[in-house]
């Protein structure tokens, strides 16, 4: 009698600080997480929460307008935390409530998630979905559900680190390390970093060089409700150049 | 009478977590402080602490055994932790005490270290300088006297973020933060990891992946060395093609 033993290994889960170091690491046989807590992968979740029917992320803000156009849609964006002239929205949660944008579609530009998103792809990642405090939960049960290899992809600001995409990947490390290999010293720090601030979050977030940028705006509530944990607990993924609510949901 | 005020502002600091995002940051008005603990610039330091009278970084392995044989100089250096063939030594601090290096020149190859120092040449940093917790008061006290802006710039592990040299830009800044202007999410990030882990420095290190990387080949007590703060306590100044003691060291 043969008992046959199959050796399981854990998948990989990367974090990846920028987008300038997308390129280090292995994306074709990974789902790829795409991070941009203030404030686009934020908004994604809570509209397709609020029953929008997709989401067209792109990066011009031409494209944004000739396709709003075609498809009858919502246009959106913002650059440097401002709403791009010609567009008829910003990328401001608030904006997005079920009353409005229910069974609509938007089209949506942003400084820096989009362009990470678009990189995710052209790399050819095997699955891309985005996640935000928001959506936290469902993130973190679909990676654990789906038990493949991992990229964690913080879209900082023009490429420069920033804290608050840094904690949401820790927060997710913190909930599904056990079932994954991480030999990387971006989610060691990640972690350490939820962990030190997981309990003083709206204060911290307020040292941040994104909230002096954004709160300039009058942008505080927006940024409060951009790290609180499962407000629009959805989960975005990217499917035929869209993002839609993944079925389950 | 007119009463003439001076406003006077601070100078910038700003942490660059991988030679890979360099070219995002103004480098060519700072001084950059390059830093790769494990174990390049540590090694720099002890050398010339012991009396070397001067290192040669070098990128590539050719350059280094042909300037090394032209100057008659100790040629060393390591790639992926190992001595790399055809040099003589290697690039662990243990190799160069006094009775072996004083008044000699050393030329230095090394996998990550001297490709930035030679970015940051390139990219036309006002001073270049090398940090490392054995010199980390020499370091700050340098920073403090001259004033100027200042670019901490981690070597990395082939660009990807590490933990260690992250830890020393942290010190640094704790050490010197009131004198300089810090909006920098790097910076933040990295005092935060410092604070967290000055007093287990030991016990954490153990836990990063180059860690890992060397101690497979026996190097745990140079590591332990090279996150000792103040023991080769020299500040190495990039001038005329080589490092050499500052004066008034």
């Amino acid at each position: 009698m043969y008992i046959c033993c199959l050796m399981q290994t854990k998948p990989f889960l990367h974090t990846i600080l920028s987008p300038g170091l997308l390129n280090l690491y292995e994306v074709s046989n990974s789902i790829v997480v795409i991070i941009d807590v203030f404030r686009a992968t934020s908004t994604m979740a809570t509209a397709l929460y609020n029953g929008a029917e997709k989401i067209i992320p792109v990066a011009q803000v031409e494209d944004c307008i000739n396709i709003g156009k075609k498809l009858n849609a919502i246009t959106a964006g913002e650059r440097d935390g401002k709403i791009i002239e010609g567009l008829q929205h910003g990328n401001s949660p608030a904006e997005y409530p079920r009353e409005f944008i229910n069974g609509k579609t938007l089209v949506l530009t942003t400084t820096n998630g989009t362009k990470l998103l678009h990189m995710a792809l052209e790399k050819g990642a095997s699955e891309v979905l985005t996640g935000s405090f928001p959506n936290l939960s469902a993130v973190c049960n679909h990676l654990l559900k789906t038990n493949r290899n991992v990229i964690l992809g913080c879209s900082a600001w023009k490429n420069r680190f920033n804290l608050e995409d840094t904690l949401f990947a820790g927060a997710v490390i913190n909930r599904i390390k056990e079932n994954f290999t991480i030999h990387c010293d971006s989610s060691l720090m990640a972690e350490d970093m939820y962990n030190l601030h997981k309990n003083d979050m709206y204060s911290f977030i307020r040292r941040t060089t994104h909230w002096h940028r954004l709160s300039a705006f009058g942008l505080e509530k927006d940024l409060e409700y951009c790290v609180t944990p499962d407000v629009a607990n959805i989960l975005p993924v990217y499917e035929a150049g869209a993002l839609i609510a993944a079925s389950g949901n």
